[in-house]
C-alpha cells in the first residue's frame, strides 16, 4: 500500500510543505529515515535529523520553521505526535483488517458467531462458545466448550482457550498464550504418591487485557482465576490457579504468581519476579526485576526488591554494603590485630 | 448439565435433608456460594458459611447437625470430603468424555490407533506412531514419526510430540507442551563459530505424568532424556537433553534444569529454580524458589536455597546477617573509633 | 530403516572386522550398548566398554586392537569420532527428508513458494508470503502475510511468525516459537489507564540462526527487532521489542531481554539471566545464571554475574564473604567484648 503527502495530510488535518505526491508505503525513525518511509519530529532533541533525514515524509509541528534546506516533504499539523499515532492506528486497522469465517476451521454448530467475526483457517470452536462482534480468531486458535468471547477482542493465531473460559471486551492475547490449563495440584494419596486434585474452576477475563506471547493463565480448583480491566500481562508469565490480578496492573515478561495471590490494582511488577502463594499485594505497589515475594505487601504505593525481597531502600542499602563487605572484612582484621596489640601493651 | 439432589445422594450413598429436586449445575466454595450451585462442609472451621450460603445443596459429614435453620438442601454422607471428590471426579469424566476420531484429523496411513480413543481437529498423527486405548488427543495436536501414546493419556490442544518419543499411561499434557525438541548443543567450528551437534537421541516420558502447560522437554544428543513415573511438571519449565527426573518429583512453574542433570525421586522443587548441567541431585531433596543449584546434592532429604545455594539453615542464617548488615557496619565504625581512642590513652 | 555393518562401512570409507552382515536400526552410547545398536569409540577412557557392550557395530579407531574378545562387528576407519558424526549427518537428513506440499495446508494464492520445499498440514502461509528453496514448513505453523522465509531454514510443528517478518537461510525454529508478536508497550493515558503503543515495526532474523521451543521475540515498536548472524537460542527465552543480539551469541534457556537493548557478538549468556532495557552489552562479554544486568557492560571480553550482576571477581568475593558473615559477626562481637576489657582496665 503506497500513500501520498496530499492523502496522509487530509487524514490527519495538515498542511503540505513540498511535493504532495511524493509517496511513502512504509514507516522509519527519523534518524534512520529511508526513501519511501514517512516519519515525525516532535521532540526538539531530534530536530538537526531533520536536515539529513531520507525519509520521504516527515510530520511536524505548526510551529516548526526549517532553518537549512529540507528534502523531505512536510506535512504541519497541531501536535506531530499525536497525527502520527493516529495514522498508525488507521494503519494498523486497515493491516488487520481480517474478515470473515474460514471453511477450513471447526466451528461447532450450537456455538454462537458475532457479526463481523474474522475466523481463520483451522481454528476449532467448541460446543456451546459464545462469540461477540468484531471479534478476530486467527488461524489455529482452539476455544474450549461453553467459554465466551466479549466483543473486539483479538486472539492471534494459536491461542489456546480450555473450557468454561470468559474473556472480556477488547483483550488481545498473542500467539501461544494458554488460558486454563489445570492448576497445579497433587495431594498426597502416600509417602510419595500424589493424587491429582480435580481443577474444575474456570479463569474470568475482563475487558482491556493484553497477554503477551505464551503466558499461561491456570483455571480454579474452584471458583475463578481473575484478570481484572485493564491488566498487561508481558510473555511467558505464569499466572497460578486462583489467582487474582487487579485492574490496570501491569506485569512484565517471565514472572509467576503462584495460587490464590491476590494483587491489587495499578501495580508494576518487574520481569522474572516471583511472587509465592496465597499472598496479599495491595494497590499501587512496585516491585523490581527478579524480585522474590515471600510476604503479603500491605503498604499502598510502596516498592519492593531483592530475592528475598525488602522494602528499595533496605534493599539498596544491603547491595552497597555487600559490595562493602571486602573493605569489611578488611577492617575487621585491622581492627582485630590492633586490639591484640594493645592487650600486649 | 442439570443434577438434583436427588440423583446426586444416590451417586454417593447419602441421605437427604430438605428439598430432593432441587437442582444445581455449577461448583462454588460454601463461602462464595451462589444459587443454582454444589458445595460441601468438612472443615468444622467453616460451619458457620453453611447458616449464611447461597448455594443449593451443601453435602456434609453424617455427624453434622444444624444448630440454626439452612436454606439449603443438606446431603449427609460419611465424609463429606470424599463424597465431593468423587463427584469431582465423575463430573470430569462426563465433562472431557470426548470420542472419535476428527475426519478432519491427518493421520498416517501406518499409524495405530487403539480402541476408544479420541483424535480431535487438526491433529497431526506421523507415521509409524502408536496410539494406546482410551487415548484423548485434543485438536492441533502434532505427534511426530515413531512416537508411542501409552494406553489413558490426554494430550490437550497444541501439544507438540516430536519423532521418536516414548509416553506411557495415564500421562496428562497441557496445551504448548513440546517434547523431544533439540538439545541445546553446538561445537565451536572457529573462534566464534558455531556448528550444531546432531540431536538423535529421543525423551522418555513414564507412566502417570503430568506436565504443564509450555513446558518444553529436548531430547538427549545420544540416548533418553527421561522423566519417570509418576512426576508433575507445572508450566513454562524447561528440560534440558539427558537430563533425568526421578519417580513422584514435583517441580513447580518457571524452573529450568541444564542437560545431563539427574535429578532422584520424591524431590521438590519450587519455582524459577535454576540447576546447572551434569550435576546429581538425591532423593527426597527440597529446593526453595529462585534457588541456583550449582554443585551436586549428595545427602538424601536435605533442604536447600539460594542463589548460589546453601544448605537452608546457612541460607537463612546469611539472609538474617545480610539484613544486619547496616548495624554490622556501625559496630565495625564505633569499634574502630574506640580503639583509636584506647590507642592514644 | 536397518543398515548392515557393510553398508556402514561403504558410506565411512571403513574396514568390517566380524560379521558384515549384522544389521542396526538405532544408536546407543557404547556403555548402554544394546543388541541391534551402533555406536562408536573414540576416547580410550571407554575402552573397557567395548569387550562388555551389547551394541552389534561399534566404530572404532584403525590403531585399536582388542586386548580380549570382543562381541560386536567392529568397523575401523581414521577417526572414529568423524565417521560417527557423519553417519548421524546422514540419518538426520534421510530421517527429515519430508518434502511435498500438502493439500491440508492453506496457501494464499498470492504467496511465493521455492523448488523442493515441504508445507505440512494445518500450515497457514499468508498473503505475499515468500518461501525459499529447501523449507521445511512442518504442520501447524503459521506464517503471517508478507513475511519472508529464506533458503534451507526449518519451521518446527506449530512455530507461529506474525507478518512482515523477514528470516534468513538455513535458520531452525523449534515448536512454539512465537516470532513478531506486538512489544510491550504502553502510554499512560491517566493516572492509570493505559493505552496501547501501535507496534508497527518488525523482525529481523539472518542466516544460521537457531531458537529453541516455546522462544518469543517481538517486534519492534518501530524499526526492527534485529538477530544477526549464526545466534543461538535455548527454549523459552524472551527477546523485547527493538532488541539487537550481535553475531554468533549464546544464549542458554529462560533469559529475558527488555526492550532496546543491544547485545555484542559472540557473547555467551547462560540461563535465566535478565537484562534490563535500553542498554549495550560489548562484545564477548559472558554472564552467568540467573545474573541480573542493569547497567550497560563496555568492557570486550568482561565476564559478569550476580543479581545486580559484577564482575565475577567481586561476585565470586561477595559470595564468599557472605558466606563468612556468621564467623565476621563472631569476629565482631568478641571485638566488641574485648575492647571493652580493655576500655575497662
Amino acid at each position: 500500500m503506497k500513500f501520498t503527502a496530499k492523502l496522509l495530510a487530509e487524514l490527519i488535518n495538515g498542511e503540505v510543505l513540498g511535493d504532495p505526491y511524493v509517496e511513502i508505503s512504509k514507516l522509519s525513525k527519523i534518524e534512520e529515515g529511508i526513501p519511501g518511509s514517512l516519519t515525525f519530529l516532535a521532540n526538539p532533541k531530534y530536530t538537526p535529523h531533520i536536515y539529513s533525514t531520507l525519509a520521504s515524509i516527515v510530520i511536524v509541528n505548526k510551529d516548526f520553521t526549517p532553518e537549512h534546506e529540507v528534502t523531505a516533504t512536510l506535512i504541519r499539523v497541531e501536535s506531530a505526535y499525536q497525527a502520527f499515532a493516529k495514522l498508525l492506528e488507521l494503519y494498523s486497522q486497515v493491516k488487520f483488517n481480517k474478515s470473515g469465517i474460514s471453511d477450513q476451521a471447526h466451528i461447532s454448530r450450537n456455538a454462537n458467531i458475532g457479526k463481523n467475526t474474522y475466523i481463520g483457517e483451522f481454528a476449532f470452536i467448541g460446543e456451546n462458545v459464545s462469540i461477540g462482534k468484531n471479534v478476530k480468531i486467527y488461524p489455529q486458535v482452539y476455544i474450549g466448550d461453553n467459554s465466551q468471547i466479549g466483543d473486539g477482542t483479538t486472539l492471534y493465531a494459536g491461542v489456546k482457550v480450555y473450557t468454561d473460559v470468559l474473556i472480556g471486551k477488547n483483550c488481545t492475547f498473542h500467539s501461544g498464550v494458554v488460558i486454563g490449563a489445570d492448576g497445579f495440584g497433587f495431594a498426597l494419596k502416600s509417602a510419595s504418591d500424589y493424587m491429582k486434585v480435580a481443577q474444575i474452576g474456570n479463569v474470568i477475563i475482563e475487558d482491556d487485557v493484553e497477554i503477551g506471547a505464551n503466558t499461561t493463565i491456570d483455571r480454579a480448583t474452584l471458583g475463578s482465576t481473575i484478570i481484572r480491566k485493564g491488566v498487561k500481562l508481558d510473555n511467558l508469565i505464569q499466572v497460578g490457579h486462583n489467582v487474582e490480578i487487579g485492574e490496570n496492573t501491569v506485569i512484565v515478561a517471565q514472572t509467576g504468581i503462584a495460587g490464590s495471590t491476590k494483587i491489587g490494582k495499578n501495580c508494576t511488577i518487574a520481569g522474572q519476579v516471583g511472587i509465592v502463594g496465597h499472598l496479599k499485594i495491595a494497590d499501587n505497589v512496585k516491585i523490581g526485576a527478579q524480585s522474590g515475594i515471600t510476604k503479603s505487601i500491605d503498604e499502598e504505593g510502596s516498592v519492593y526488591l531483592g530475592s528475598p525481597a525488602d522494602k528499595l531502600m533496605d534493599c539498596k542499602k544491603s547491595y552497597i554494603l555487600i559490595r562493602r563487605l571486602p573493605s569489611l572484612a578488611k577492617q575487621i582484621d585491622e581492627l582485630e590485630k590492633k586490639v591484640k596489640e594493645l592487650g600486649q601493651l
